[in-house]
Protein backbone atom coordinates (compact mmCIF):
# COMPACT_ATOMS: atom_id res chain seq x y z
CA UNK A 1 0.00 0.00 0.00
CA UNK A 2 1.46 3.27 -0.87
CA UNK A 3 2.28 6.26 2.04
CA UNK A 4 0.76 8.68 2.58
CA UNK A 5 1.26 12.31 4.43
CA UNK A 6 -0.63 13.89 6.68
CA UNK A 7 0.35 17.15 8.05
CA UNK A 8 -0.60 20.16 9.97
CA UNK A 9 -1.34 19.84 13.75
CA UNK A 10 -4.66 18.90 13.94
CA UNK A 11 -5.14 16.57 11.44
CA UNK A 12 -1.79 14.79 12.56
CA UNK A 13 -3.09 14.86 16.15
CA UNK A 14 -6.42 13.05 14.96
CA UNK A 15 -4.77 10.30 12.97
CA UNK A 16 -1.36 9.75 15.38
CA UNK A 17 -3.75 7.78 18.10
CA UNK A 18 -5.65 5.72 15.32
CA UNK A 19 -2.49 4.13 13.41
CA UNK A 20 -0.47 1.14 14.34
CA UNK A 21 2.88 2.19 12.26
CA UNK A 22 4.15 5.58 10.96
CA UNK A 23 6.83 7.81 10.83
CA UNK A 24 6.55 11.37 12.32
CA UNK A 25 8.11 14.17 10.96
CA UNK A 26 9.06 17.22 13.05
CA UNK A 27 10.80 20.50 12.34
CA UNK A 28 14.18 20.81 14.38
CA UNK A 29 14.05 23.69 16.53
CA UNK A 30 12.01 24.43 20.04
CA UNK A 31 8.64 22.04 19.82
CA UNK A 32 5.30 23.70 21.82
CA UNK A 33 3.69 21.88 24.74
CA UNK A 34 1.05 20.49 22.06
CA UNK A 35 3.87 19.36 19.88
CA UNK A 36 5.24 17.76 22.51
CA UNK A 37 2.38 15.71 23.74
CA UNK A 38 2.68 14.02 20.10
CA UNK A 39 5.85 13.08 20.39
CA UNK A 40 5.02 11.66 23.62
CA UNK A 41 2.64 9.49 21.93
CA UNK A 42 4.27 8.62 19.68
CA UNK A 43 6.82 7.28 21.15
CA UNK A 44 4.89 5.38 23.52
CA UNK A 45 3.05 3.82 20.29
CA UNK A 46 6.49 3.39 18.86
CA UNK A 47 5.89 5.54 16.01
CA UNK A 48 9.28 6.84 14.86
CA UNK A 49 10.09 10.36 15.37
CA UNK A 50 12.52 12.09 13.16
CA UNK A 51 13.70 15.64 13.52
CA UNK A 52 14.19 17.23 10.24
CA UNK A 53 15.55 21.07 9.13
CA UNK A 54 12.83 23.15 7.43
CA UNK A 55 14.32 22.92 4.13
CA UNK A 56 14.46 18.83 4.53
CA UNK A 57 10.77 19.39 5.50
CA UNK A 58 9.65 21.15 2.27
CA UNK A 59 11.75 19.22 0.26
CA UNK A 60 10.23 16.33 1.57
CA UNK A 61 6.68 16.86 1.47
CA UNK A 62 7.57 18.72 -2.00
CA UNK A 63 4.93 21.39 -2.92
CA UNK A 64 2.43 21.03 0.05
CA UNK A 65 2.32 24.08 2.24
CA UNK A 66 0.99 24.51 5.68
CA UNK A 67 2.05 21.87 7.03
CA UNK A 68 2.98 23.59 10.43
CA UNK A 69 6.29 21.66 10.71
CA UNK A 70 4.38 18.43 11.33
CA UNK A 71 4.27 15.71 9.38
CA UNK A 72 2.77 12.05 9.56
CA UNK A 73 4.07 9.63 6.70
CA UNK A 74 2.05 6.31 6.88
CA UNK A 75 0.83 3.28 4.71
CA UNK A 76 -2.51 3.51 6.30
CA UNK A 77 -5.09 4.86 4.99
CA UNK A 78 -5.59 8.68 5.23
CA UNK A 79 -9.28 8.60 4.92
CA UNK A 80 -11.59 5.36 5.16
CA UNK A 81 -13.78 5.30 2.65
CA UNK A 82 -17.11 3.71 2.89
CA UNK A 83 -18.27 1.03 -0.04
CA UNK A 84 -21.77 1.04 1.07
CA UNK A 85 -25.14 3.48 2.04
CA UNK A 86 -26.82 0.47 4.07
CA UNK A 87 -25.29 1.84 7.43
CA UNK A 88 -26.95 5.03 6.86
CA UNK A 89 -30.46 3.90 5.56
CA UNK A 90 -31.89 2.14 8.88
CA UNK A 91 -34.20 4.31 10.90
CA UNK A 92 -32.96 6.24 13.65
CA UNK A 93 -34.49 7.63 16.92
CA UNK A 94 -33.62 11.34 15.80
CA UNK A 95 -33.51 12.96 12.28
CA UNK A 96 -30.97 11.85 10.11
CA UNK A 97 -29.00 13.54 7.61
CA UNK A 98 -26.52 13.11 4.92
CA UNK A 99 -24.28 15.62 3.07
CA UNK A 100 -24.45 14.59 -0.66
CA UNK A 101 -21.49 16.57 -2.46
CA UNK A 102 -22.25 16.45 -6.11
CA UNK A 103 -19.21 17.05 -8.02
CA UNK A 104 -16.72 19.13 -5.67
CA UNK A 105 -13.31 18.80 -7.76
CA UNK A 106 -11.36 21.00 -5.19
CA UNK A 107 -9.96 19.52 -2.69
CA UNK A 108 -9.95 22.31 -0.17
CA UNK A 109 -13.27 22.95 -0.47
CA UNK A 110 -14.09 19.25 0.30
CA UNK A 111 -12.07 19.58 2.84
CA UNK A 112 -13.79 22.37 4.38
CA UNK A 113 -17.31 20.33 3.47
CA UNK A 114 -15.94 17.73 5.99
CA UNK A 115 -14.68 19.82 8.54
CA UNK A 116 -18.73 21.28 8.65
CA UNK A 117 -20.57 18.05 8.22
CA UNK A 118 -18.86 16.72 11.01
CA UNK A 119 -19.14 19.64 13.26
CA UNK A 120 -22.66 19.72 12.63
CA UNK A 121 -23.65 16.33 12.89
CA UNK A 122 -24.32 14.70 9.55
CA UNK A 123 -24.15 10.75 9.26
CA UNK A 124 -22.54 10.34 6.26
CA UNK A 125 -21.23 12.74 3.42
CA UNK A 126 -22.09 10.55 -0.19
CA UNK A 127 -19.56 11.58 -3.22
CA UNK A 128 -20.06 10.05 -6.76
CA UNK A 129 -16.62 7.55 -7.40
CA UNK A 130 -15.85 9.81 -10.57
CA UNK A 131 -15.96 13.77 -11.01
CA UNK A 132 -15.06 14.55 -7.17
CA UNK A 133 -11.66 15.57 -5.39
CA UNK A 134 -9.43 13.31 -4.61
CA UNK A 135 -9.46 12.12 -0.65
CA UNK A 136 -6.01 12.75 -0.35
CA UNK A 137 -3.99 14.82 2.39
CA UNK A 138 -5.21 18.06 0.85
CA UNK A 139 -9.00 17.45 1.73
CA UNK A 140 -7.64 15.95 5.38
CA UNK A 141 -5.48 19.12 6.09
CA UNK A 142 -8.79 21.22 5.44
CA UNK A 143 -11.36 19.30 7.11
CA UNK A 144 -8.68 19.75 9.94
CA UNK A 145 -9.02 16.43 10.62
CA UNK A 146 -12.65 15.53 10.30
CA UNK A 147 -11.68 13.48 7.33
CA UNK A 148 -10.55 10.47 10.02
CA UNK A 149 -13.63 10.84 11.89
CA UNK A 150 -16.86 11.89 9.76
CA UNK A 151 -17.50 8.28 7.28
CA UNK A 152 -17.37 9.04 3.75
CA UNK A 153 -19.37 7.16 1.22
CA UNK A 154 -18.57 6.48 -2.48
CA UNK A 155 -21.02 5.77 -4.72
CA UNK A 156 -20.53 4.52 -8.52
CA UNK A 157 -23.93 6.05 -9.47
CA UNK A 158 -25.75 9.18 -7.55
CA UNK A 159 -28.77 8.68 -8.87
CA UNK A 160 -29.54 5.66 -7.99
CA UNK A 161 -28.24 6.23 -4.52
CA UNK A 162 -30.41 9.35 -4.44
CA UNK A 163 -33.40 7.11 -4.94
CA UNK A 164 -32.21 4.00 -2.50
CA UNK A 165 -32.30 7.55 -0.22
CA UNK A 166 -35.86 7.98 -0.71
CA UNK A 167 -36.82 4.84 0.00
CA UNK A 168 -35.31 5.04 2.86
CA UNK A 169 -37.68 7.87 4.05
CA UNK A 170 -35.12 10.71 3.60
CA UNK A 171 -36.40 13.75 1.73
CA UNK A 172 -33.81 14.84 -0.44
CA UNK A 173 -32.89 19.06 -0.86
CA UNK A 174 -31.45 20.15 -3.45
CA UNK A 175 -29.45 23.76 -3.52
CA UNK A 176 -29.58 26.07 -6.38
CA UNK A 177 -29.87 29.80 -7.43
CA UNK A 178 -33.08 30.90 -8.43
CA UNK A 179 -35.37 28.59 -6.81
CA UNK A 180 -38.87 29.82 -5.58
CA UNK A 181 -38.17 28.07 -1.89
CA UNK A 182 -35.77 30.10 0.73
CA UNK A 183 -33.96 27.39 2.79
CA UNK A 184 -35.39 29.01 5.76
CA UNK A 185 -38.74 28.54 4.82
CA UNK A 186 -38.49 24.48 4.21
CA UNK A 187 -38.71 22.18 7.02
CA UNK A 188 -35.41 20.94 7.95
CA UNK A 189 -36.66 19.09 10.68
CA UNK A 190 -37.10 15.35 9.15
CA UNK A 191 -34.71 12.98 7.36
CA UNK A 192 -32.87 15.16 5.41
CA UNK A 193 -30.56 14.58 2.26
CA UNK A 194 -28.79 17.97 1.71
CA UNK A 195 -27.37 18.07 -2.14
CA UNK A 196 -24.76 20.31 -3.07
CA UNK A 197 -23.68 21.11 -6.42
CA UNK A 198 -20.10 21.80 -8.12
CA UNK A 199 -18.50 25.47 -7.74
CA UNK A 200 -18.83 26.51 -11.51
CA UNK A 201 -21.93 24.58 -12.45
CA UNK A 202 -24.47 23.88 -9.74
CA UNK A 203 -26.25 20.64 -9.56
CA UNK A 204 -25.91 18.01 -12.23
CA UNK A 205 -29.24 17.52 -14.47
CA UNK A 206 -29.86 14.35 -13.18
CA UNK A 207 -28.86 15.05 -10.14
CA UNK A 208 -31.73 17.71 -9.79
CA UNK A 209 -34.45 15.29 -11.13
CA UNK A 210 -33.85 13.01 -8.41
CA UNK A 211 -34.34 16.11 -5.76
CA UNK A 212 -37.62 16.58 -4.10
CA UNK A 213 -37.16 20.30 -3.49
CA UNK A 214 -34.73 23.21 -4.45
CA UNK A 215 -34.08 25.46 -2.24
CA UNK A 216 -31.97 28.98 -2.67
CA UNK A 217 -29.40 30.69 0.13
CA UNK A 218 -31.19 34.34 0.47
CA UNK A 219 -28.14 36.85 -0.98
CA UNK A 220 -28.33 40.14 -1.75
CA UNK A 221 -26.02 40.52 -4.57
CA UNK A 222 -27.25 38.41 -7.67
CA UNK A 223 -24.24 38.79 -9.25
CA UNK A 224 -22.02 37.23 -6.53
CA UNK A 225 -22.80 33.72 -4.73
CA UNK A 226 -21.21 31.73 -2.18
CA UNK A 227 -18.14 29.46 -1.88
CA UNK A 228 -19.29 25.84 -1.81
CA UNK A 229 -17.93 25.05 1.74
CA UNK A 230 -19.48 27.91 3.17
CA UNK A 231 -23.00 27.28 1.41
CA UNK A 232 -22.71 23.78 2.93
CA UNK A 233 -21.64 25.66 6.27
CA UNK A 234 -24.94 27.53 5.72
CA UNK A 235 -27.60 24.82 4.86
CA UNK A 236 -26.03 22.52 7.74
CA UNK A 237 -26.70 25.52 10.10
CA UNK A 238 -29.95 26.39 9.26
CA UNK A 239 -30.29 22.27 9.64
CA UNK A 240 -29.39 22.88 13.12
CA UNK A 241 -31.39 25.61 13.99
CA UNK A 242 -34.62 24.50 13.28
CA UNK A 243 -34.04 21.38 15.00
CA UNK A 244 -32.95 23.06 17.82
CA UNK A 245 -36.08 24.94 17.92
CA UNK B 1 4.42 51.64 -8.19
CA UNK B 2 4.04 48.01 -7.88
CA UNK B 3 2.99 45.69 -10.32
CA UNK B 4 0.30 43.55 -9.45
CA UNK B 5 -0.83 40.00 -10.77
CA UNK B 6 -4.74 39.06 -10.53
CA UNK B 7 -5.72 36.07 -11.77
CA UNK B 8 -8.11 33.11 -12.39
CA UNK B 9 -11.55 34.38 -14.70
CA UNK B 10 -13.39 36.08 -11.91
CA UNK B 11 -10.71 38.13 -10.73
CA UNK B 12 -9.66 39.58 -14.09
CA UNK B 13 -13.19 40.26 -15.50
CA UNK B 14 -13.84 41.96 -12.35
CA UNK B 15 -11.27 44.10 -12.23
CA UNK B 16 -10.27 44.80 -16.11
CA UNK B 17 -13.36 46.62 -16.78
CA UNK B 18 -11.92 49.17 -13.82
CA UNK B 19 -8.71 49.89 -14.83
CA UNK B 20 -6.64 52.02 -17.30
CA UNK B 21 -3.43 50.12 -17.89
CA UNK B 22 -2.41 46.81 -17.64
CA UNK B 23 -1.24 43.09 -19.48
CA UNK B 24 -3.80 40.94 -20.43
CA UNK B 25 -2.05 37.26 -20.13
CA UNK B 26 -3.60 34.40 -21.89
CA UNK B 27 -2.98 30.83 -22.18
CA UNK B 28 -2.16 29.98 -26.09
CA UNK B 29 -4.27 27.83 -27.29
CA UNK B 30 -7.97 27.66 -27.82
CA UNK B 31 -10.07 29.95 -25.82
CA UNK B 32 -13.75 30.22 -24.88
CA UNK B 33 -16.47 32.35 -25.79
CA UNK B 34 -16.20 34.02 -22.10
CA UNK B 35 -12.02 34.62 -22.04
CA UNK B 36 -12.50 35.83 -25.80
CA UNK B 37 -15.17 38.56 -24.71
CA UNK B 38 -11.96 39.67 -22.20
CA UNK B 39 -10.14 40.17 -25.00
CA UNK B 40 -12.07 41.95 -26.96
CA UNK B 41 -12.31 44.49 -23.91
CA UNK B 42 -8.44 44.62 -23.20
CA UNK B 43 -8.09 45.91 -27.10
CA UNK B 44 -11.14 48.38 -27.04
CA UNK B 45 -9.28 49.85 -23.43
CA UNK B 46 -5.68 49.66 -25.65
CA UNK B 47 -4.49 47.31 -22.66
CA UNK B 48 -2.10 45.04 -24.34
CA UNK B 49 -3.03 41.23 -24.39
CA UNK B 50 0.03 38.38 -24.36
CA UNK B 51 -0.49 34.78 -25.38
CA UNK B 52 1.86 32.77 -23.93
CA UNK B 53 2.03 28.98 -22.83
CA UNK B 54 1.40 27.45 -20.16
CA UNK B 55 5.09 27.07 -18.97
CA UNK B 56 5.74 30.78 -19.34
CA UNK B 57 2.60 31.24 -17.78
CA UNK B 58 3.91 29.44 -14.18
CA UNK B 59 7.19 30.86 -14.81
CA UNK B 60 6.10 34.28 -14.71
CA UNK B 61 3.52 33.78 -12.13
CA UNK B 62 5.84 31.96 -9.82
CA UNK B 63 4.18 29.69 -7.49
CA UNK B 64 0.86 31.26 -7.64
CA UNK B 65 -1.56 28.26 -8.93
CA UNK B 66 -5.08 28.46 -10.01
CA UNK B 67 -4.84 31.28 -12.33
CA UNK B 68 -7.01 29.37 -15.06
CA UNK B 69 -4.45 30.27 -18.19
CA UNK B 70 -5.77 34.23 -17.38
CA UNK B 71 -3.74 36.92 -15.26
CA UNK B 72 -3.87 40.40 -15.35
CA UNK B 73 -0.45 42.55 -14.96
CA UNK B 74 -1.44 45.82 -13.62
CA UNK B 75 0.17 48.64 -11.19
CA UNK B 76 -2.86 50.09 -10.10
CA UNK B 77 -4.02 48.77 -6.51
CA UNK B 78 -5.59 45.58 -6.52
CA UNK B 79 -7.42 46.10 -3.83
CA UNK B 80 -8.33 49.59 -2.93
CA UNK B 81 -8.01 50.23 1.05
CA UNK B 82 -10.51 52.40 2.56
CA UNK B 83 -8.17 54.91 5.11
CA UNK B 84 -11.34 55.82 7.18
CA UNK B 85 -14.60 54.30 9.12
CA UNK B 86 -16.32 58.04 8.74
CA UNK B 87 -18.80 56.86 5.82
CA UNK B 88 -19.66 53.83 7.50
CA UNK B 89 -20.66 55.88 10.87
CA UNK B 90 -23.44 58.26 8.87
CA UNK B 91 -27.21 57.10 9.96
CA UNK B 92 -28.97 55.02 7.09
CA UNK B 93 -32.05 54.20 6.27
CA UNK B 94 -31.79 49.97 6.43
CA UNK B 95 -29.84 47.90 9.53
CA UNK B 96 -25.98 48.89 8.73
CA UNK B 97 -23.66 46.08 8.80
CA UNK B 98 -19.87 46.44 9.42
CA UNK B 99 -17.69 42.69 9.32
CA UNK B 100 -14.51 42.77 11.71
CA UNK B 101 -12.15 40.35 11.37
CA UNK B 102 -9.58 40.33 14.10
CA UNK B 103 -6.94 38.95 12.84
CA UNK B 104 -7.68 36.59 10.00
CA UNK B 105 -4.33 35.83 8.95
CA UNK B 106 -4.79 33.17 5.92
CA UNK B 107 -5.61 34.76 2.67
CA UNK B 108 -7.70 32.55 1.30
CA UNK B 109 -9.63 32.68 3.96
CA UNK B 110 -9.94 36.41 3.86
CA UNK B 111 -10.83 36.26 0.57
CA UNK B 112 -13.72 34.16 0.93
CA UNK B 113 -15.28 36.45 3.86
CA UNK B 114 -14.94 39.73 1.74
CA UNK B 115 -16.83 36.94 -1.10
CA UNK B 116 -19.42 36.22 1.73
CA UNK B 117 -19.57 39.80 3.05
CA UNK B 118 -20.89 41.06 -0.56
CA UNK B 119 -23.16 38.92 -1.41
CA UNK B 120 -24.95 39.50 2.23
CA UNK B 121 -25.08 43.21 1.58
CA UNK B 122 -22.07 44.24 4.13
CA UNK B 123 -21.55 48.18 4.08
CA UNK B 124 -17.90 47.60 4.57
CA UNK B 125 -14.77 44.99 6.01
CA UNK B 126 -12.88 46.01 8.89
CA UNK B 127 -9.14 44.61 9.34
CA UNK B 128 -6.65 45.71 11.57
CA UNK B 129 -3.70 46.97 9.75
CA UNK B 130 -1.01 44.83 11.70
CA UNK B 131 -2.02 40.92 12.54
CA UNK B 132 -4.34 40.20 8.73
CA UNK B 133 -3.46 38.57 5.76
CA UNK B 134 -1.93 40.86 3.32
CA UNK B 135 -4.29 42.36 0.80
CA UNK B 136 -2.90 40.64 -2.30
CA UNK B 137 -3.82 38.85 -5.15
CA UNK B 138 -4.44 35.32 -2.99
CA UNK B 139 -7.07 37.61 -1.64
CA UNK B 140 -8.59 38.77 -5.07
CA UNK B 141 -8.70 35.02 -6.30
CA UNK B 142 -10.51 33.55 -3.39
CA UNK B 143 -13.00 36.43 -3.14
CA UNK B 144 -13.72 35.72 -6.80
CA UNK B 145 -13.39 39.13 -7.21
CA UNK B 146 -15.51 40.59 -4.67
CA UNK B 147 -12.82 41.96 -3.10
CA UNK B 148 -12.19 44.26 -5.58
CA UNK B 149 -16.05 45.85 -4.49
CA UNK B 150 -16.39 45.55 -1.05
CA UNK B 151 -15.03 48.41 0.90
CA UNK B 152 -12.28 47.24 2.83
CA UNK B 153 -11.14 49.54 5.98
CA UNK B 154 -8.08 49.43 7.85
CA UNK B 155 -7.49 50.64 11.23
CA UNK B 156 -4.53 50.45 13.20
CA UNK B 157 -6.89 50.66 16.65
CA UNK B 158 -9.16 48.08 16.10
CA UNK B 159 -10.34 48.92 20.26
CA UNK B 160 -10.53 52.56 19.25
CA UNK B 161 -12.70 51.83 15.84
CA UNK B 162 -14.83 49.32 18.01
CA UNK B 163 -15.84 52.27 20.37
CA UNK B 164 -16.24 54.99 17.35
CA UNK B 165 -19.05 52.39 15.81
CA UNK B 166 -20.63 52.22 19.48
CA UNK B 167 -20.88 55.84 19.35
CA UNK B 168 -22.17 55.76 15.89
CA UNK B 169 -25.16 53.70 17.05
CA UNK B 170 -23.63 49.83 15.93
CA UNK B 171 -24.36 47.40 18.16
CA UNK B 172 -20.75 44.91 18.10
CA UNK B 173 -21.72 41.32 18.26
CA UNK B 174 -18.60 39.01 18.58
CA UNK B 175 -18.31 35.36 18.02
CA UNK B 176 -16.51 33.35 20.78
CA UNK B 177 -17.44 29.43 21.58
CA UNK B 178 -18.71 28.89 25.30
CA UNK B 179 -21.09 31.37 24.81
CA UNK B 180 -24.86 32.12 26.50
CA UNK B 181 -26.47 33.42 23.91
CA UNK B 182 -27.05 31.15 20.58
CA UNK B 183 -26.41 33.19 17.42
CA UNK B 184 -30.27 33.00 16.33
CA UNK B 185 -31.41 33.78 19.26
CA UNK B 186 -29.80 37.54 19.18
CA UNK B 187 -31.88 39.79 17.71
CA UNK B 188 -29.87 41.39 14.30
CA UNK B 189 -32.24 43.25 12.94
CA UNK B 190 -30.73 46.49 14.04
CA UNK B 191 -27.27 48.29 13.16
CA UNK B 192 -24.62 45.14 13.67
CA UNK B 193 -20.96 44.86 13.89
CA UNK B 194 -20.02 41.41 13.40
CA UNK B 195 -16.51 40.35 15.05
CA UNK B 196 -14.88 37.34 13.89
CA UNK B 197 -12.03 36.42 15.53
CA UNK B 198 -8.52 34.42 14.13
CA UNK B 199 -8.64 30.95 13.24
CA UNK B 200 -6.53 29.64 16.09
CA UNK B 201 -6.38 31.96 18.93
CA UNK B 202 -10.74 33.54 18.52
CA UNK B 203 -11.26 37.11 19.51
CA UNK B 204 -8.54 38.51 21.19
CA UNK B 205 -8.75 40.34 24.90
CA UNK B 206 -9.33 43.64 24.15
CA UNK B 207 -11.49 42.89 21.45
CA UNK B 208 -13.49 40.63 23.38
CA UNK B 209 -13.74 43.87 26.12
CA UNK B 210 -15.04 46.36 23.26
CA UNK B 211 -18.15 43.67 22.99
CA UNK B 212 -21.65 44.14 23.55
CA UNK B 213 -22.69 40.42 23.35
CA UNK B 214 -20.73 37.20 23.01
CA UNK B 215 -22.67 34.74 20.43
CA UNK B 216 -22.11 31.58 19.61
CA UNK B 217 -22.60 29.23 16.38
CA UNK B 218 -24.33 25.76 17.85
CA UNK B 219 -23.04 22.92 16.98
CA UNK B 220 -22.76 19.20 17.61
CA UNK B 221 -19.83 18.19 18.14
CA UNK B 222 -17.51 20.19 20.79
CA UNK B 223 -14.08 18.75 19.87
CA UNK B 224 -14.80 20.54 16.51
CA UNK B 225 -14.98 23.33 15.07
CA UNK B 226 -15.75 26.05 12.13
CA UNK B 227 -13.57 27.30 9.48
CA UNK B 228 -13.45 31.23 10.12
CA UNK B 229 -14.85 31.82 6.74
CA UNK B 230 -17.73 29.03 7.19
CA UNK B 231 -18.66 30.60 10.51
CA UNK B 232 -18.48 34.02 9.14
CA UNK B 233 -20.42 33.28 6.26
CA UNK B 234 -23.51 31.38 8.67
CA UNK B 235 -23.19 34.80 11.03
CA UNK B 236 -23.84 36.89 7.70
CA UNK B 237 -26.73 34.17 6.69
CA UNK B 238 -28.28 33.93 9.86
CA UNK B 239 -28.28 38.26 9.82
CA UNK B 240 -30.36 38.57 6.82
CA UNK B 241 -32.36 35.69 7.67
CA UNK B 242 -33.55 37.29 10.69
CA UNK B 243 -34.12 40.79 8.61
CA UNK B 244 -36.23 38.81 6.07
CA UNK B 245 -39.01 37.95 8.54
Amino acid sequence: MADHWIYGFHPVAQRLPQIGSGVLLIRSGKVTGRVETLIALAHSKQIAVERVSLEAFDQRLGAVVEHQGLALLTSEAVIQIVETLDAFLAPKEIPRTLLVLDGVTDPGNLGACLRSALTFGVDAVVVPKHGSAPLNAIVMKRSAGAAAEIPVVEVTNLSRSLRQMKSAGYWVVGTALGSDVSLAEFDLRTDIVLVMGSEGEGLRLNTRKQCDCLVEIPMHRDAFNLNVSVATGICLYELCRQRST
